[in-house]
């Protein structure tokens, strides 16, 4: 392991977690409700511990895998556990863990929160807390590659651990480019939502909130109702429509922009995407309707699409309480949260692709039974899948189950109910937010004892960075020198 | 396809199937409570079908994968089929659905029952009932190969589609002999039981009937209490060890009588199962102690011993309502529930071997990550296991987790709770019996509607035959001609 390279990144990191600090620090300054001193503070002690760090020499400037799932495990834990002092500081979140809990959940995009009361609190901690959306969705690494000079050769190991999906590539050939215009999209997405939902209605703060909310696929609202409080069709409507968004691949946005709408429209991950996404919304309206849940198709479709683009993306935004819905409606929520978005988005879960390489594989075992000497391969788009992205695809369906057991497992020991208890546990390890029973769309986490919050913690970044980089962490291989 | 030698080996198994009948068939006659002519009717039925198949003359004598697999899928579906006939025709189960799914239930182990009331059934009928765990236990197409002269060349092909787990050997090098091996042993332990549980205080029937279902891993019982109706800490010993030693490869007690104790004692997957069984019994054991929910340790180990032994092997026989444990003992053992029994075992689940190599092929995809030249390949007892294995083992899980959601949506169309809903499926697709709530050890699936009853049972053969065969049917390519 080569320290060096490793500490120096996770100082950019610190730096550029300072830097997102501004947004917040300026809207403090603005509203001045007394949060300003938590976020100076914060960015202080930032700078103490990365301005060392970045100055460290390495020899060896190459990053190997091992060293970006590294900088990717550590960075996630760091930027969580400093994102919690603002909360913590400000006496916004009176227990460190509960803050840690709470920053974990917004850099992670889950949206699952301790708060049993937000509208009172602070502006620029609000803002906070749902900016951390928008720069952990498409992820702060990438966010560092993007603003701050290369951290070594190999810089691309480091985006590799820390994108979503089983097969990452450069847009362009230079990956601080490549990060640019990823976050350009983002960014030019993030900014048409916000004027929408003014147009719409809400004022310039909530509109800013909620679009870093949606784009993240975060799920975080400065209001004790979240989306719903807003009791607006259009709204929903926007909402829905920047949740769906924000589960694409953003790499094909670029392709748009370009001109290109046959790539975009070809994608075999977008099409099975939006086919998921639309079978379970008739479903679940047709299971509504027919139990007399809703007696209107216009309101079937309004609730309907917005949860299940909600819970598909891992959103977590709610404008229905679904705890209260048929079975089979709920089982289906369910089914689609372990789904999740499309690789490259901001969405969590384990992701529209690897269903997909894993069900083609599977296709191509049953045909290997029926004709063992012909040769059959996992094509997506028209590429072949190599046999180790197969394999890996495959063995992450394992790798999550483990995790998602062990932290059933500690989260029971809470004595709560089962749906409570497993529903906590995919709804953070997907990144999505709620679960069902006390976690449902209008509970929280805040009842859970602080061995769970911090497993909590710990499941919602060991899904955002897709399994492998925390895991690793554990392996005594990884510590000893080369 | 080459449906002429599927034709002929149905054809030896409906036989194989007739002669089995002969046991509940002499039983009605001795006790005299009516169902004689039901088993007669079953067995000409059967003779009349078998005979003009095993007449079928195919021009290719080999027996191919895909002919193995079709072979076991159809021979499942039709011997649970024809199993319902005797349930049906004597009055017992009045609608045939119930009767297919009881017989299901009881083919494929899994002791999931829709009778709210058994003690005042026929005596002929409740021993069919359990006899059937003991035929399906160790295979049915097993038992075929063993009492009947060959299916033809390849036969080996319908064993491994048959067999629990992704590794199959011969003992001995002739399929036959092996087969005969495997059910003297059966056998064997079985007469031992009995024997047992008789000197325990139980009559020669009752011994009988659950020496079937506890040797089978099937967990049906002639009381309506299950075994908790004797109130015995002596045969709820007794039935613990035996449960254990079922869920064990058979294979090794080979090794055993030949005095090969080492191989024995060394085999990996046996060392995991004994570890994780004693590991599951001791925290809960703790959890029930320190919840106060038992005070004595000696009965808490009876009934937390007896539970796991029953849960992990897929038995489902119960002395105690887990329903009412503390949640962390319930997670326990939903969590041992989808681990299973040990390859080559009567027992269900996804097993033991799965589990094992699915995690060594882990930590070898770790350690790549660590050293990128350096070569890593997962071993059991030694022995390298190839990659093909490997990705099918890593692959099972997928493919599992695919039909288990399948069969949730399906089964929550009855809008009964989650955890009935839920753990239903994991209750009958394990092939264990009992889930929670509801269908918990003391209630049943009589309240289901006829389609979930349907849905119920082919998750049970899915289960039993390790989902492949019965997925294989789907594959329009399997039904072409060469």
């Amino acid at each position: 392991m080569n320290l060096k390279i490793v500490l120096r990144s996770l100082g950019m990191l610190l730096a550029c977690e300072c830097i997102t600090l501004l947004v917040p620090l300026v809207t403090a300054l603005i509203y001045g409700d007394g949060d300003f001193s938590a976020f100076l503070m914060t960015m202080v002690a930032l700078l103490i511990i990365a301005i060392p760090l970045m100055l460290v020499k390495p020899k060896d400037q190459n990053i190997y895998p091992k060293e970006g799932f590294t900088i990717v495990a550590l960075g996630w834990l760091l930027i969580s556990f400093f994102g919690a002092f603002p909360f913590y500081l400000s006496g916004a979140i009176p227990s460190f863990v509960d803050a840690f809990f709470e920053s974990s959940s917004g850099f992670t995009t889950t949206g699952s929160t301790i708060l049993n009361e937000i509208q009172s609190l602070p502006h620029g901690i609000l803002l906070w807390r749902s900016f951390t959306h928008w720069v952990g969705g498409m992820g702060i690494l990438v966010l560092t590659i993007a603003i701050l000079p290369s951290m070594g050769m190999g810089s691309m190991q480091v985006m590799k651990a820390e994108s979503p999906g089983p097969i990452v590539g450069k847009i362009v050939p230079r990956l601080g480019a490549s990060a640019k215009i990823l976050y350009s999209i983002y960014l030019g997405l993030t900014v048409i939502l916000t004027i929408l939902l003014m147009l719409a209605g809400m004022n310039f703060y909530d509109a800013l909130l909620h679009a870093f909310g949606t784009l993240g696929t975060g799920g975080f609202s400065n209001k004790n109702l979240s989306v719903a409080a807003f009791d607006s069709a259009l709204i929903d409507g926007i909402v829905t429509t920047f949740m769906i968004l924000s589960g694409i691949n953003f790499s094909l946005y670029y392709f748009v922009l370009k001109g290109n709408l046959k790539t975009f429209w070809k994608d075999q991950e977008l099409r099975l995407y939006l086919f998921i996404l639309s079978a379970a919304t008739v479903l679940i309206m047709v299971n509504l309707l027919f139990t007399g849940y809703y007696t209107s198709v216009g309101t079937a479709f309004r609730y309907t699409s917005f949860q299940v683009a909600s819970v598909m993306t891992t959103t977590g935004y709610a404008t229905a309480d679904y705890n209260l819905w048929p079975m089979f409606s709920q089982i289906l929520l369910l089914t689609i949260m372990f789904i999740g978005g499309c690789a490259g988005s901001t969405g969590g879960g384990i992701k529209v692709i690897r269903f997909f390489i894993a069900f083609k594989s599977i296709m191509c075992s049953f045909k290997r039974i029926i004709h063992p000497n012909a040769c059959y391969v996992v094509r997506l788009n028209g590429k072949k899948i190599d046999n180790q992205t197969v394999q890996g695809v495959t063995s992450y369906f394992f790798v999550y189950f483990l995790v998602f057991f062990a932290g059933v497992i500690i989260i029971s020991l809470n004595n709560f109910d089962a749906a409570t208890t497993i529903s906590s546990v995919i709804g953070t390890l997907n990144n999505i937010g709620p679960g069902i029973e006390m976690v449902g769309p209008m509970g929280n986490f805040s009842q859970f004892n602080d061995l769970s919050k911090i497993t909590f913690s710990l499941l919602m970044i060991i899904g955002r960075v897709e399994l492998y980089p925390l895991l690793l962490l554990l392996i005594p291989e990884l510590w000893k020198k080369n």
